[in-house]
């Protein structure tokens, strides 16, 4: 087992840091799963003056985004999906900034990422930031409030990425810049029709056992055990499960990219596990985290010019 | 550490089998990523003559197979999207075929399966089959190739699903039922312009470095790294290496539902990385599981009547 920490941390003045020589020897290179490449389009014209990647699970909710950051940057846009025709993930640029989604858990979004960060190295992109802007179960928050994650763990509550590569364990250390989150929760003060709280998130590999809930297919334990865990979460500052995190902390550390992790908690799990949001109410607190990114995007272009 | 083995392999004559008596007490279910319940849809009447599953990861595919498997069985479909409200997955009825996407990975599968069991009990479905319908990369098999899936490993070359579980470490056994995979193998026979291999099938977690790809963002090995554990995966008899296998197999024999893996090798690992088949050449393999799995779902039906 072995723990690396191969980034030097320089976020401000570096691109995204490709961490593997291999890639020198390509003559050229396919993103296969954004239906995307180094000789079929020209990257740097398509995506060099990019600043902000936001990112979330659904498809249909990163359309929404960049429908709506178009308006709040009053930029034009004609919502096409740049990497729809790959059929995996949706796409869409408007100025500045890319709303891209990732489907659900952590081996959707790797895969993703790693494209993404070659489309960025290959785009010449400077100081990009990774804003996700996602949905989870909040642990001792009110519905609707927004989680900022400090810290991100597994299941087993450690601060890491797992993967097993070329048969061998590999821990990667799942680091958030501590600025970042100090940025975005002072820009949430204006927010303050709802609670936007700083923690710990957990990433888990299901829904149902991985997050504790008594209402999956196959569930070995009770609700008294459920809450015991849930409280000794809350208990190590955690705030919130998704299905990301550490993967997105990890993958993003590596290669010198910032990145925030937004999520609105659309349950208390220390009060139920089944989410039974109205429409309507569904898409309010969907719709926060979006405002949130929108409004960090906004200040960080004014300040820049 | 815990190995679990509850299930009594009894297939045909059961139905899923949830194992989860919390469920007993919900006086009402929502299947949330699917947008179905107990409460706003009568299941049985919509889903109890199902007799199989086929799964895949695009919505486009399993679009694509529903409109197949509809003209196979001489079915009429409007091919409207049952879950698609629900912006998650895609879903597809002809007669007692379901068609679902599960997206990109386990923790994606996983999800939809929970959901998918729950909704196949509720429907008081008996004696379903899950056919997942898949691409991976080949090891030492030519592309275009089938591999039906005997035996699943994780990236440990391990046969289970490791879930961490309340701050715990749980095995489940990823099983598959051999009787389906000899059959769906003599009915392959009949397909003579590519070859079908029976293997096992390593579960990665993404598809660069889990998968022992020298092309990912990050990568701290060498080709020659790359090819010594490729060779090793194929001395244990792994002929391909997907996203959700060991995953797909231990949640179905957990409740009692037998399923079979179908995936087309799109490349041969052992001669390298990048997919690069014409956007015909990728239909046509696409298609080949489909065909397999159709003439399948054809023989099972003729059987039956």
């Amino acid at each position: 087992m072995d723990t690396e920490n191969i980034c030097d941390g320089d976020f401000e003045n570096e691109g995204c840091k490709l961490r593997n020589p291999n890639l020198q020897s390509l003559s050229s290179d396919k993103l296969y799963h954004l239906g995307l490449g180094t000789e079929t389009h020209d990257l740097e014209s398509m995506f060099g003056d990019l600043k902000f990647v936001c990112i979330g699970g659904s498809a249909h909710r990163m359309k929404n985004f960049a429908q709506y950051i178009a308006e709040q940057l009053n930029i034009p846009t004609d919502l096409s999906d740049i990497t729809g025709h790959a059929h995996r993930y949706s796409m869409f640029k408007v100025g500045p900034v890319l709303s891209i989604s990732h489907g659900i858990g952590s081996p959707s979004l790797a895969v993703m990422l790693d494209e993404l960060f070659k489309l960025l190295s290959y785009a010449k992109c400077k100081n990009v930031t990774i804003i996700r802007i996602g949905t989870c179960g909040g642990i001792g928050v009110q519905p609707g409030s927004l989680v900022v994650t400090n810290k991100t763990v597994d299941g087993l509550l450690r601060p890491i990425y797992e993967q097993y590569i070329l048969g061998e364990v590999v821990h990667r250390e799942a680091i958030l810049d501590q600025n970042l989150v100090e940025e975005v929760k002072e820009i949430s003060r204006e927010f303050t029709h709802y609670e936007t709280v700083i923690g710990s998130t957990m990433c888990a590999n299901d829904f149902y056992e991985s997050q504790g809930r008594i209402d999956g297919s196959v569930c070995n334990y009770m609700e008294a055990d459920k809450l015991k865990f849930l409280n000794k979460l809350h208990d190590a500052g955690v705030r919130n499960i998704d299905m990301e995190c550490t993967t997105l902390a990890a993958k993003c550390y590596l290669v010198n990219i910032k990145c925030v992790i937004i999520n609105v908690a659309l349950i208390n799990r220390l009060k139920g596990d089944q989410i039974s949001l109205s429409p309507d109410k569904y898409k309010e607190f969907e719709t926060r985290p979006q405002e949130l990114a929108a409004l960090f995007i906004k200040r960080k272009l004014q300040t820049k010019n």
